[in-house]
């Protein structure tokens, strides 16, 4: 009946009336090991729980010692940028269906949790993006990203022309509907659907993975996680960048936009047992081992 | 020096200034066979052509007897929805690059063009997209399309949900950036840079190319051109329908899109020797015969 | 308690007890509604029906008016092999896992089956290929094919090189695993794997699949299927070709192969309320309809 | 005039008639800056070079200081192979096509050269793979393979199936043609074909790309080179694995084969201004710099 983490903040899902009841149940069960709770202010004021103290998600960072994300992979997406330069550790608790991140069972919450507070957990490092974007002598961002940094056409419809440089080496330049620059987290995410590999979570590597290039040897490649990636825009009428698909940023021709991994990792704890690939084979539909 | 097409009308690429000079001289060449030329307006303004009556592209179809396009796709692309409706023939010439329509090559335009003048040609017929708009009680449309009709995502960067229907069946309902409808002519065009099949022009067939499924699974789909397709958007901040990427129309929930064989086909006219698979193999760089 | 087909035969896969007492009961429930009943003979012996005569494989063709197959798809390509000569329809009973082809479920089987005697039914009429090898003045074949002609390198581990002939027109030479050649039908199997596109079954069309080819702009192509597919091996330590992945036969260098499709269509007969994409959405878990 | 490499192995191409010329000029330069110069005892028969002494191919490791491989990326393979356990570098003379890793030019090979053995190169290390099989009791190997350990069907045309464990956790069971996992060095050869991503190689990473899969979600996965995978075959008639696509081992259900890094890595050097995307570039024909 103890915690190895004394402050505990949980963020829930916007939107999410469901996620009212087992978060204050959470927070009860936290509060009773010891940990002193704080709700983020949105959830707070959404479900009406007003038992602990709140918190503004951007305060998170400063105060908490761990987060405990209530939703699905987007809303770890957005709490993981915010705490990133604080290095305090996530766990996220999936609402039924299970996420790529949030893998504590909802159903099986307390029991878990339980456990991962006395120290019953597996530990992951991720990699972030932090992206910087040059207009002339104007600098703006830098801007983080857990899972990508997306270029993309806009809504005219004609496809974006730019050029790709790697720590100072001219790679290729391409004509297409855009391009992800993924780490391993994203690359099971809009990377996938584009056609890029799927990347260990453990691998230093992110991967650039061309949307729809009107070249057809375009393809993904995979470049170490230390490697600094350079976008130059070229010709576009409405090009973005978009970060984690959470924030964008409207960009126009002779842009640079440099992007390299950010200084601090982020850290999921996961329940013990986890393995990546039993989470993998369950979300892709792979085949199980057979008898 | 005789010509099979009385009135002949030329069109030119825009904002293209090497064009001013062969069009002229080809003018000149039909104006010598017996054929009465119309300058496109545009063209004749740009260039500076005063020897022959000019037209607006809209009437092209009413005037003349056979276009020929000097210039590359995009521009057949517009002049053949434009003459789609009055049957007359294209002729595409390219400028120094092979087109995948385009294919008298500049300079033997006027050799080569004089022996199609007088019948030395192959016929080629191809099928159009017409698309109409429902939204409520209201109708948008007929829009044609040579290429594809192209539904994609605006600018926020999020997936759209929606449904296709195809006569009268529900075939599935689909997450993604977008959905490509291509006839045969655009099968090499933007659903090929996002993973279609190559349809050969004689084909009576109409093909599905999902842009970044969600699911690995939404392969492309070939179907009948007899295929009445319906799209229903289920869910989009910011859709689009994009025809031949030339214009556009901006999607709401709920509207549904219908797409049918146009009733025309388009005849394009290619010069003797022409053939299709000859020119694929010179634009996909495909392996040539070995000796 | 009709029956629009007199002679009804009865095929079932290979090693497959369980077929044994549902095949019994369905030759009872056939003769009680006054069809002639023949087992075949393989599945006579392996089940010990003894109730009804027996006829060999081959000579379904002549002596039946409609071939009911228990089995899986594979089972139907045999048979569907065998009677295309002689135009008589097909039913195929799945064993518990819907097939593309086979889609009366085994536990509504009589009463289906039954409607589907007294003429409520959905015919539909799908190609088979034909396939003929040229070795300088030797000719073999002709052989059949419902799903797929598939070159491919044997064993050696060896690309094999290759020219595509299609209507006389040189295509491509192409250096790669092989080539799937696959009808509608086919184009769910093997094709799809390879990354072809799904064709629906009334699109007369072929479509020309390569396996893992050297350069990545040989992509699919899909022509009509009244096209002469030619095939000349230039290059190849061992190459084979196979039909249906059921047979198969030794290639050398510098054999054409032939492929055209066969004079008859094969009529497989659908329970009413066949719906092709129903059945496509549930094999490659599409989504479904959103409430 | 110097040499940084006392003993220089010179290596050719088999059957390549051209190459005699100017191994037997590279032989004298080399000598006349005082290097020893071994020949591939192969070649010195071939080509009637006599002016130097012999080396047996698989002595060349033990003898020489370096290898100088005339001939393209099959030719390094064979050598990479045999000069790994040794740690001696390699440098790569094309035969007027430029090679993913013969870098030196036909044409200025003896300035190139003459530079590199002074000093001017540029080092780059490659993994290479490891495999042994476990048949029961029974251990076969260790094989290397410097681009790939490939499992593949035999000549049945029958998929294979097996399962994947990585680091001792499953992955999953596959039915498919096969798999290949590649190096680095071999990600843009088999793997790419088969649709796997570019690895740079400097990437510490292996990758896993299924070949033809049944399950359209099994797409390639990058793991760390650290991890060991292991291979268990459940299903098969006939299938090998290939090392290198040089030589091959037939399997048999049951069989285990395991994969590691092998404890060197290979040395190539390039000469100075080498840049592994100026090569990539030219080889897959991707867009230059646009001014």
């Amino acid at each position: 009946m103890t915690t190895l983490f004394k402050t505990v903040a949980l963020v829930g899902r916007r939107n999410t009336p469901t996620i009212a009841e087992p978060m204050a149940r959470l927070a009860a069960m936290l509060a009773e090991r010891g940990a002193s709770v704080l709700i983020d202010e949105e959830a707070a004021a959404e479900h009406g729980i007003a038992d602990h103290p709140t918190v503004a998600r951007d305060m998170i960072g400063r105060l908490a010692d761990l987060v405990i994300v209530m939703g699905g992979d987007g809303t770890m997406l957005g709490v993981a940028r915010l705490v990133a330069p604080y290095r305090i550790p996530l766990i996220g608790v999936n609402q039924g269906r299970l996420g790529f991140m949030t893998d504590v069972p909802l159903g099986e919450m307390e029991k878990v949790i339980g456990d991962m507070l006395a120290g019953a957990f597996v530990p992951e490092e991720r990699i972030l993006l932090e992206t910087t974007i040059c207009r002339g002598d104007e600098e703006f961002g830098p801007s983080l990203a857990f899972n990508d940094v997306v270029f993309s056409r806009g809504s005219t419809g004609s496809m974006i022309e730019f050029e790709i440089i790697i720590d100072r080496q001219f790679v290729y330049s391409q004509r297409s509907d855009g391009l992800i620059v993924s780490t391993p987290t994203g690359s099971t995410a809009y990377a996938l659907a584009s056609g890029g590999p799927i990347l260990h979570p453990s691998l230093p590597a992110v991967t650039l993975v061309p949307i729809c290039p009107q070249s057809l040897s375009n393809r993904p490649i995979v470049v170490s996680d230390d490697a600094e990636v350079e976008f130059l825009l070229t010709r576009a009428n409405d090009a973005r960048v978009y970060f984690d698909n959470q924030s964008d940023f409207e960009l126009r021709e002779h842009d640079r936009v440099r992007i390299r991994r950010y200084r601090n990792t982020l850290r999921i704890l996961h329940p013990v047992g986890y393995n990546y690939y039993d989470m993998l084979r369950a979300k892709l539909h792979w085949g199980h081992k057979l008898q």
